[in-house]
């Protein structure tokens, strides 16, 4: 079950949901296309009703199209529409990275569905007890060249002391794999950088991630500091990892906004903003987080990978690359080794917070 | 023990902790005659070394000098140095509250001790279990008018259901007086905005909202739609509020940075910024938290009211007039009113979350 390409000569498999998210099947179609002329060694399979996908498509190589004639739409009830709508594209999709027919499941769509398929068809690494929704923002410094990864952004609201130290470790890994960073600085999200900041279960979080040897374990991080680049990998529960990423993306966009605003205010303002139009462009690509591609549900035994329901042709792209950097460098199989081995080793503490 | 000032014809006496802030004791008094000069029914006790603090004073109408003989530093151990620190302004200010001879106590100190001072030694309103930490942010919509008011951000880490209950009952007469909204809609801070999303404490407590007939309960609310003004009052758990006030600041931050270091690499773009200076600083207005005023401790016998440790004059005033509205307004009175009440007839849930 090796996934490195390197020793395998072989393709990239994305088991993809075509009608997921606002832009579907149009988008994604596009995406996949453009994904499938950049990188010469991925492969496709779309999921979706077929005469409509195939009408789509301009050039089929490396592109096959699997009847899929149902939808689990946005607004459907996510575990239930998993468990019957058999014949749905996410439903299919996902089943083939669990019989090896694909090494990653795409989707736009339904964030709980997409969360609920992974789960339940897909299923988690022997020894994880919850997956984690990672996702990767940028680092604002004055040059903004850098990112950081976060998890759990809320694949779990309610949560143990045990799933943060998992995150630790598959956020590590991510970091060195999908970032390529040696030895990323892990940080825990509190509310304040000493030892005993934060809830009874933070502050336990806290003393578990310090003794942990397998990790650069750097302390506690503020949401402040976030955008800073305190912290390569940013370890969190689902709750408040939720609330952060909410709140530093709707920041970022009422800036946007604001600043819009006030300048289509005033005449002279205007005229201001078109010589520096430029320099706004680059702020929105910097804040632009489907650059960074989408959000991986890490601890699963195979990949799983949602952009946003936004996304255009180009996100599906630049995700496509994130996902063949997840395959390339054998991230899934490095987390099943590492925690099959602990699974028999250690016994879970499975302590409620 | 009635506070409101109508029926009294009497001063808002404020306890000012001279020490407190990264520019103290200069601002601070500086600031202090700035809102003695605007207010004429306030009068102002500043704790602190009395030759010090008399040498910087312009003019000491309606000002009393209280000596203080030591200081609670930024990196003090908050409850120990409330403890053994007795003389210091933040101990003597607090207790001027207890004792009646003075409305409020304000600092821009150590937050750890304001809140220790305020706890023990002015204590909580009989009835409340957990005092919270209000703030007021402003609303980024359009025009950039309004304002929305979040408690608990962090106050206290570990919580209980009860607690946010209480929080929503606060903010609700803090909406009413301070913001002067009839009838404030109230959201709960969660990770959605269906009654079902959230860990177990945060579903519990939108159904106990749910319930309440006193106050005009909107359901979830979500932190990307913070600053759009998604509720007037949003009440939180401390360790989610304080992630998201924190993620909320540095990413407002974090754009400003970006946006100025992306327009100064360009000479086209500095001579845009030029003309649209203007635009940037009302941007830069309507972020600044400090027009808003301080955060205030909500639940206690008596107004205690904290600022930034980077206030300068002006934020002392203007938290002055936020104080003098607080203490005008009765609210204060009007929470032992209704706590004291409740707290008689209902048997209080301490089941932990």
């Amino acid at each position: 079950m090796k996934t490195g390409l390197e020793s395998e000569g072989r393709t990239v498999k994305v088991a993809v949901d075509a009608m997921g998210g606002d832009n579907a099947p149009e988008e994604i179609v596009k995406g996949v296309e453009l994904a499938r002329d950049k990188y010469p060694d991925m492969s496709f399979q779309l999921f979706g009703p077929e005469e409509r996908i195939k009408a789509l498509l301009q050039n089929d190589d490396r592109i096959t199209v699997v009847p899929a004639n149902s939808v689990i739409a946005m607004e459907d009830e996510p575990v239930r529409a998993v468990r019957t709508k058999k014949d749905s594209s996410i439903v299919l999709a996902a089943t083939a990275v669990k019989e090896h027919t694909a090494d990653a499941f795409f989707s736009a769509g339904n964030t709980g569905a997409v969360l609920a398929a992974g789960l339940f068809i897909i299923g988690r690494v022997k020894g994880i007890d919850r997956p984690g929704l990672t996702t990767t923002l940028p680092v604002v410094t004055g040059d903004a060249t850098g990112s950081f990864t976060m998890l759990d952004v809320g694949a779990n609201a309610d949560y143990k002391v045990t799933n943060i130290e998992q995150f630790a470790v598959l956020g590590n890994f991510y970091g060195q794999t999908v970032m390529g960073i040696k030895t990323p600085r892990v940080g825990l999200l509190n509310n304040g950088t000493e030892s005993d900041k934060g809830d009874k279960a933070h502050r336990e979080a806290y003393q578990r991630l310090s003794e942990m040897t397998n990790i650069n374990f750097i302390g506690n991080v503020e949401s402040r500091e976030l955008l800073n680049g305190a912290a390569d990998v940013v370890v969190t529960d689902g709750f408040t990892g939720n609330a952060t990423l909410k709140a530093i993306e709707g920041t970022a966009l009422s800036m946007m906004t604001l600043i819009r605003s006030k300048i289509m205010a005033s005449t002279k303002a205007k005229m201001g903003y078109v010589l520096s139009r430029n320099a706004f462009h680059q702020v929105g690509q910097v804040m632009d987080y489907s650059k960074h591609g989408g959000a991986v549900l890490l601890g699963l035994k195979g990949a799983v990978i949602k952009t946003h329901g936004s996304s255009k042709a180009e996100t599906v792209r630049n995700t496509m690359g994130q996902i063949h950097q997840i395959i390339a460098s054998g991230l899934i199989q490095q987390t099943i080794d590492y925690f099959d081995t602990s699974a028999d080793q250690t016994n879970v503490d499975n302590t409620e917070k």
